[in-house]
């Protein structure tokens, strides 16, 4: 193994975390290994603000402890990029978020690309991401299935519903590219752009969580990482 | 007493909290009674991304602690607005940020505003709570004295390293308003706008603190707070 | 009394005096004396760009009264802000018009607002407004309930026709905050309040009225008015 | 004769009268006739906010006056474009304003422009008619020679005063194209270009009563006028 | 005739020429020869990006021929308004472009304007126009008739869906303005124009080649051009 | 090997094959075979858009047969992207250009970044690539080292006149990353960052062949490709 990335779930719960080294394996290339780790303390799943705010500490901590013990990487899965511009401040090692390396993508490959994500909870956070990131232009509509995160492990129920609000997104917000707006939406992308395809949209499926990993594996390669007038360490004082 | 609001002070110093006390006092009307709270837990001071997330979680403590004591509203003291956005999903009274409060005033005044603040690290943290808040068009620039916030304290320096700054942003950046970027820049605003007008720019100076108090007051006097569709309380789950 | 403001109707019918007499004085402290005046000369109602030039004249000379009379403030009581950023040149107290501070509350409750007005005539004046602004981002929709201004008196009428169009704001549109787009919809915003968190949708309900009242009695006690370098006095010239 | 056009100087003073009178003589073609009118009450220039809502009655009504005598188009020749939205409601002829119509054939030509003007008191005026045609961002600066729009007589100094500000405008604000920000400045558009071309660079310098006169042509030419879903004529009502 | 312009039709059918030189024979005065000229070799139809890469080099030396040959300007009678930058380039005439000519003029007359083309396939070609030209914020939509460019000849289909669609910009999109997207339209205009009017939408519809006339015309009559600092001509080199 | 890429070098100079070949060995993974083609027709260097214009022709042909001898993705191996968008109606590979892959790395590792290109020429073809892709925001500037493509041979010169404007770009315009303006500027980045950091200023440099090399493997990796309804086939026509 040459590289290795940690991809941190910002989570208590590790429903996701078996899944998440199933298919990270598919995405990087052989010579990069992979660690997934969830969180000590936070909450049980980051579906709005508070709960965004509550998963960063331990997040924090374990991105530093990641760099420490040798990563080249760091990863933060979840889609509304949490701890990922603080993560930036204290590691000298690239940190990507699957938010934004989806839309980059997206952004690439159509005029407009459309999220579909779990709750109406998140739709801000999603639209202030674009804003920040400076692609909110490109945002056709962020789109949701009203489905809790915890309970997308309901594969089926997840696809059909996530089918049905792309074809909304695509007929009725013009998007011309659709992203999971959910790093627990894996293993459902290539399903969902074939059966688009079928119904005469052939349109590019982001899946965050792969976009995230390739995002980063590109950094490493090009020997990049965030810019040190962006995110400056911070300043010594004292942390209680 | 009437009216009872909670200024949170994101910090686990108590520096700035006496300061706060007294010049809360003259900010708001005689009915409103201020409590002035700093953090049990968390940095010394906010000046990144990094102490920003590591104040949060205590901060929302104190917020949910105060609507539970009754308070009719809620401040978070500093610049960045740390926790806002969290905590007007977790109460039901209005949460205002020193931020925000300040460029909205800043923006009906005059056709473009400056930001002057303590260090680099902060400046890309700003501008994007203005892009989030939607007036990024308005920000001529976000300039920095390059003082850090536990040594506002020496008032003459401060004030002589704003002034300077502040003529920058008027002659090389076409600012026509300023604002002052930290909470601990108290009790110069006044001083800094009749030096400036001294020098021929009668321009209005944004007291952080001050806009806060009086946003506040506003939205609890109209009967108004946060959009219950932009922030939504936190789905059931667990928080460990 | 410590504090006089004059709040300028620009309509030479005086329907709303009485009511924007009796309103005002809910909406500031008891140190403030209110003064309402409408115009010697100028259109009944101002529904347009037309009307809005015509009234302007006698609403600057009613401005440059109030000050000479020892006034802190003035507001200028119309959506369409008539005769704001002229009397801001001529007189040396804050002038707030009902639209702009609306606007700027309307922001910092929800990531976007509607607008709901008198007549489809206003609504591209009102999407000016929010440009000038730089606030324009988080307009979601201008929507009209086609009353004229005068009619608003048959408040039962003007109250469904605005509940109507704030519900079509949310659902089509996707605001998540409202203005009422005319300062002739006078004690309405909280009825619509309840009534909108009633059918599920728990958003503020700004009254610009009330919004032009705080907003300047903020301005006045922070010491603020507009800036002179955008606002500059009338260079010397023959008037006839 | 077939087309009529009525230019309305909105003035009471006549310093330029005869000299528009000759100059539109070459703007047009031989077909059209051109009614220069000044005002018979308002401000001696127009230099501001302030003097702009002084001149614009006296302007609505030459410009009614002037379709009542059979014109085929209204120009309101000032950069501020004083009247023009509101002539637009009342008249149905087109009705150009000179800041509007030079800006939309810089833009054509260049991928930036900088607007030169009389004095630092029109500079965000001009900067928000940008904003309400949509083409701010092609918008390198609004500089100033500091002349007083009735001392722009003296050709020399005017001249000068303008090169070396367009000079400023091409190095330190990247403009691409040149407009001259009053309509005061007749006859120096062709030499400026030469003069700058002299200096290297070759780029358009807009004079903007041309620019007014041949939009005007244009649109009658199409026979266009001014979109009556944007424009509605005023609603009945009472003016006094 | 005082004045020679070069009317370029990037096809290599002939199937609108003859239309095109009666058209233009009414668009420009008199005092104008119009040379009408197709390819020698590229596309039959520009439907596309790729089409557009395939016209463009004939059309460039159709363009340089005409300078040659004596033209005082250029116009590249296509919607897409390809080459019309490297044309900008090569000769020192103005060269317009149908979509940008329109889009100018729409912004003019209206708050909004919406362009109705002929396929998919080139509205997002459109929207980058109107990004590029600065204009995108007063693109309301951009819709399509589903008719391919060679049979726009039969002109009551064309009529009837261009109607339709109209419509349903101004009551969807908020279109104020509507502009023919395609060059291929010619002639009917003015019959839209009374049939939206009639159903009560007086607004302004924009033929794309009279426009490009008289954009073009409006130009050679002011004596500017395109900006040598946005257009450098392009430098020695070789070209296989 | 696995897969493989076509990179299409738009120029009939072969210059920069050798290099070319030499550096994307380097950038992608060991399973892919990268093939290097320059132009049998079109100019020897891309500087300007009548360049642009004569490359593409050629450069579709050579994507189109990359397509048919099977390669899984194309790169236009210059920075002004000539050709992308018709490729990507034409192949059913992805299509990469390597402006567009620069400005999305840039974006993500930054508040904002500079490009650093060749000559003025190229300057507003770039910001128009940044409004297309919907980034313009994140652009602090375009600046020039003033050398013509194939003068970039003489790296010692290349590297010094980078360096310069670098600093400016970080001084002047605000830059917290820097983008390689020319794909030319091959081999450079690191030795730039290196010399950057040292004078205090650790940004990341983007090298635009090594962007567009990585953004093409991510896309093929994932399995996406350009959206059909952003980039739809050619109708059937005569191409003559």
């Amino acid at each position: 193994m040459e590289l290795k990335i940690r991809v941190i779930l910002p989570t208590v719960v590790d429903v996701f975390v078996e899944e998440a080294i199933q298919e990270f394996k598919h995405y990087v290339s052989d010579a990069v290994e992979v660690q997934v780790r969830n969180l000590d303390y936070g909450p049980a799943s980051v579906e709005g603000e508070y709960d965004e705010a509550l998963c960063v500490p331990n997040l924090l901590e374990k991105a530093i402890e990641g760099e420490k013990e040798g990563c080249d990487g760091i990863i933060s899965l979840c889609f509304g990029d949490p701890g990922v511009k603080p993560a930036r401040e204290v590691v000298n090692i690239p940190v990507v978020g699957a938010g934004e390396a989806s839309m980059l993508y997206a952004s690439l490959l159509a005029r407009s690309f459309s999220v579909v994500t779990v709750l109406p909870n998140v739709v801000p956070m999603i639209e202030n991401i674009s804003k920040k990131l400076g692609l909110h232009s490109k945002l056709a509509s962020v789109r949701y299935v009203n489905i809790p995160v915890l309970e997308l492990v309901d594969k089926k129920k997840m696809e059909d519903s996530l089918f049905e609000e792309m074809v909304r997104a695509i007929q009725e917000d013009k998007a011309h590219a659709l992203v999971l707006g959910c790093t627990g939406m894996m293993g459902v992308a290539t399903t969902l752009h074939e059966k688009l395809k079928d119904h005469g949209y052939d349109v590019p499926v982001i899946d965050p969580s792969f976009a995230s990993a390739k995002m980063l594996e590109s950094l490493i390669a090009m020997n990049v990482k965030q810019s040190r007038l962006t995110y400056m360490p911070p300043t010594q004082k004292l942390y209680k």
